[in-house]
């Protein structure tokens, strides 16, 4: 298998996010990446840089203008005096319609969900080159057939066409799912991050092209809290095509492998030719996290059962800093690939 | 004219709200309170506790889930040791609906519209007597036909039904209101406030018994951004009972008179039997807001023409602490009292 990654992935560095109440460090670091890398060089895995996909290829799942305000909202900000090194919001429309107002903060609080995707002055070049990598995990699957593994670091699944949240900006498992359709794919994308992937959910919700599963921790007890509930289907054209996979909190191996098959059985019916798995690695125990109970040996478990007979690309998604994350993840590439 | 305050509106006391992208100081201060009582105090104001009327003065207005979240989540939120003394949201649903979780931080990402509503362990028992003190005034205009004053901290006019945002919890000034309606009264709320009474807005933006006028700096470029526009006018039995009047950044006196003269007009077509003025302060050029340019002399003014033929109850709003917070205060005092 190959993986892909760009050090420019590394350029974003946040130093807080909001816990408690306070602005606390950040967990979503650099860190998260280089610990990814070195367990993949470890293992012998060849760690190529992606090539650079057109900005074009962003389009056809995220708004121009919200780009634009990825591109370009820091500089912005940072035209006044009075505001630090981290572009967070400090008011939102919640649970209502809303013009883009002109004001940079106001657009922060329309653009940003939450105050952990913070805009800093690199945050754009690493995002964009985390959806490079992800676009050329999925290159290299419709290429070869053989399985890719993007190392997308900042994460993408809870970003949506207008919305960035989670610590994610560009929603690199969505982009990787849209290349495949763009060349008349039929694709299952397969969410194992412990948070509901509502960025991707939002984005494919009113399709059947694409069909999205998501296996996480009870919104009613974990974050993105206001989606992820087992009755969100799908609309329009996407009903059916759209399984939550809730878990209870602190949730053991038993409980993951019994939504496994369901998840399998539901990409199963779909019966898709190519499958995006978007790999959180935050169900892990002693992950910063801790909302369930997983193990290392419990991630070649998971792989195990993510192996399909269909082209297969690994995105990266959440899974925070300890001395097991790397393992965790070369286990369950283990799993996969047999 | 009569004053009302209660000395439990001083014990919420935030430390923090989120600016420039980091905690810093909040303005919102006890301060606020005490300057405005001095004020009032040299100027032979009666300043008198209001009474306790019974909390189902609030469930016309406010969401009952809404009110046990301000009464019973900071308790809930203190139960996790790593929580600080300032309950904030780090996630919202942005322009999405939403269910409302169980945990509390998904609550409280429901319920707060943004970070500088924080709550705190006596922030319910503060906003309470901070409704009492916007009851009492409305009662004595009722029974007197006296003007009154609501020297009401924290504030209440971001305030909906169901979501604290922009240091308000209550809406002091829709409880007013509120009250003169269930007495047969037809009301006109006159927001005056820098800021767009969003919350007052959204309150009453389907009834046809309350008229509501805000002036305000444009929303698309102050908060609360995401409201305020000249085109929101009512919907249902309510088309045409809401008027915004923004204005641009740092207007002077002869905007706000203008601005004013279409408010006057349009209470007068309205032909009300009771008013309500939302009292803010912060349009002072030196509020640490600083948005607009209205000097101390100016407040006068806007009292003049604040005068009307109908009972009045004015709330207070917002303004934050200047030398000159309590004297804009009594200028305005002054020129709607004549």
């Amino acid at each position: 298998m190959r993986a892909f990654f760009n050090p420019d992935q590394l350029l974003h560095r946040p130093r807080t996010r909001l816990s408690g109440g306070e602005l606390r460090p950040t967990v979503e670091t650099p860190e998260r990446a280089e610990r990814l890398l070195e367990a993949l060089r470890d293992a012998k895995v060849d760690v190529t840089a992606p090539g650079d996909f057109p900005e074009s290829c962003l389009a056809p799942l995220h708004d121009e203008q919200y780009l634009d305000f990825l591109r370009k909202g820091f500089e912005e900000w940072s035209r006044n005096d009075g505001n630090g090194p981290e572009m967070r919001a400090s008011a939102h429309p919640v649970r209502t319609r809303a013009r883009v107002p002109r004001d940079i903060l106001g657009r922060a609080g329309y653009y940003q969900a939450d105050a952990s995707c913070v805009l800093m002055a690199d945050t754009w070049s690493a995002a964009r080159a985390s959806a490079m990598s992800a676009l050329a995990a999925a290159d290299h699957v419709l290429r070869t057939g053989e399985v890719a593994y993007g190392l997308c670091r900042p994460p993408g699944h809870h970003a949506t066409r207008d919305l960035a949240g989670g610590f994610c900006y560009l929603n690199n498992s969505a982009l990787a799912a849209q290349m495949a359709v763009s060349e008349g794919r039929r694709v299952a994308i397969l969410d194992l991050d412990v948070h509901h992937g509502n960025g991707t959910q939002a984005i494919f919700y009113d399709r059947e092209d694409v069909l999205t599963i998501s296996l996480h921790g009870a919104p009613e007890d974990l974050y993105p809290f206001y989606s992820g509930y087992a009755d969100e289907t799908g609309i329009g054209a996407g009903v059916g095509k759209n399984f939550n996979l809730p878990l209870a909190l602190m949730s053991g191996i038993a409980a993951w492998q019994e939504a496994m098959e369901r998840a399998r059985s539901a990409i199963a019916a779909f019966d898709p030719d190519f499958l995006v798995i978007a790999l959180g690695l935050d169900a892990f125990a002693r992950d910063p996290f801790a909302c369930m109970s997983l193990r290392t040996d419990d991630f070649a478990r998971l792989g195990e059962m993510s192996r399909v007979a269909y082209p297969t690309a690994i995105i990266q998604e959440g899974g925070y800093p300890t001395d097991e994350l790397g393992t965790n993840l070369t286990r369950f590439l283990d799993g996969l690939t047999g």
